[in-house]
C-alpha cells in the first residue's frame, strides 16, 4: 500500500518514516521548502528517504514568510537556553502559522492523486504540547476533513487515515523506537540554528529537548554539540 | 475587522471578494500560482485586488503540478462541449486534487498571522456539484479543524468562521449578485482553457456556466467569445 509520509529532516519524522516502511508500506516521502532557516534539514530529508527506502521523495518549495509570523521563518531570534527546565510553557515563538494544517493538506493532495489513503506524520503531543496542531483532536478534525474533501472519501474508496505514531511518545520514547527501528541518527538534524554545516547549537528548544531525550534513554547521540 | 479573502480572478471570487467589502471587512486577497495553464486568471486577479479595494494583494507560488492529476494543471485536455446540457455529472477531470483544502490552509496560515478571524471563498454548490470540496459539510469540517489548529483557536481568542456567501446560489444569481455589488466583469476570467490574450474559448464547462449564468440573468457579458 501507498503512504505519504511528511519527513523533515528531524529525528521524529525519520522514526515516523522508519515505523512505516516496517509496517510494510512503500513510501512516498514529502518535505516542504518553507524558507525555514534552518536550510540543512532538507539535505537531511534527502539522505533520509534514501537510508530509509523511500519510493520516491519530494521537497517541495513554499514561501511561508510571505506570510510572516515565526523565528522558524522571519526576523525573529530563535530562543537559547542552559538546560531544558527554562523552556516556557504555552505556544513558542518557533511556531509556524497553521503549519501542520498546510502540511496535511499538501500531503492529502499528492495521496489523493497517488491512489493512497494514508498519511504518516510525526507529530508530538508529548514534549511539543505548546503547538495545537501536534494534539490527537486536530489529527482527528483532519481525517473527517479528508474524507468529506476528496474524490476518493467520497465515493468510498479511502479511508484517509493520518497515522501519528509518536503521538504519545516522550523524546526518549522516540530514540528507543528510532533505535529498534535501524534510524541512522546521524543523518538526523534537529535543531532549530544550526550553522552552515548543519552542526546543532545544542541550545534551542529542541537541541535540549534531544538531548534529554538521549541521555532518559540511555544511548549516545552521533551529533557534535558545542561543549 | 480583517478577512482573508481567496481570490482566483475569475467571477465567483470577485463576487465574494466585492461581498466581503461591502460587509465592511478589511480585505486581504490571496492568489495561488500553482501551475494553471489558465495563466490568465492571475492577471485577473491582480486587476480585481486593485479594483475591489483589497488592502493588499499576495499570489503564492505553489507548484501542484509536482503531484499531477488535473486537467488544469496537468498534461490533460480540458473538455469542451457544444452546450452546458453536455456538461458530466460526477468529479470532473477539471478537479484539482484537495485544492480547496489546500488553499484554505493557507488562508488560514495568513489569517492566524493578521490576527483576522473570518476567511471568504466563493465556492458554490450548485453549478459544482461534482467537486467534493465545494460543499457545505466540507466547509464545516474546515472550520472545526481550523479552531482546533491555531493559537488563537486555541486560546478562544477567534472563532475562525468560513464564510461561503456564493454556496448556494445559482450562476445566475451570482451574476445579479455581482451586478448590484458593482462588479467590473471585464475584469473577470472564468475560462479554463483561455488564448494568450485572456479570450475565452467560449467552450470549457467554466465558459458554458458562464454564459448560460448571464443568460438566465437577463446580463450581457462584456466578454467576447468566439462567434
Amino acid at each position: 500500500m501507498n503512504a505519504v509520509c511528511l519527513l523533515s529532516g528531524g529525528l521524529d519524522s525519520a522514526t515516523c518514516l522508519a515505523h512505516a516502511r516496517r509496517e510494510g508500506f512503500r513510501c512516498f516521502a514529502l518535505s516542504f521548502d518553507y524558507g525555514q532557516r534552518h536550510r540543512y534539514e532538507l539535505e537531511a530529508a534527502r539522505r533520509l528517504a534514501q537510508s530509509l527506502g523511500a519510493e520516491r521523495h519530494i521537497v517541495l518549495p513554499i514561501d511561508l514568510r510571505a506570510f510572516g509570523g515565526s523565528a522558524l521563518t522571519a526576523d525573529i531570534d530563535v530562543p537559547k537556553h542552559q538546560s531544558v527546565e527554562e523552556i516556557g510553557t504555552g505556544i513558542p515563538v518557533t511556531y509556524v502559522p497553521a503549519r501542520n494544517t498546510v502540511f496535511l493538506a499538501l500531503a492529502l493532495a499528492w495521496a489523493e492523486t497517488l491512489g493512497a489513503g494514508d498519511i504518516f506524520i510525526g507529530v508530538n503531543a508529548i514534549d511539543y504540547s505548546g503547538y495545537p496542531d501536534c494534539r490527537p483532536e486536530f489529527i482527528h478534525a483532519f481525517e473527517t476533513l479528508a474524507r468529506l474533501a476528496t474524490k476518493a472519501g467520497v465515493e468510498g474508496a479511502s479511508r484517509f487515515r493520518v497515522h501519528t505514531p509518536l503521538i504519545e511518545l516522550t523524546k526518549a520514547g522516540i530514540v528507543k523506537l528510532a533505535s529498534t527501528l535501524g534510524v541512522d541518527f546521524a543523518l538526523t538534524s534537529s535543531c532549530y540554528d544550526p550553522g552552515e554545516t548543519g552542526r546543532p547549537c545544542g541550545a534551542c528548544d529542541s537541541c535540549l529537548l534531544r538531548r534529554k531525550g538521549f541521555a532518559e534513554a540511555g544511548l549516545s547521540d552521533p551529533l557534535e554539540y558545542p561543549s
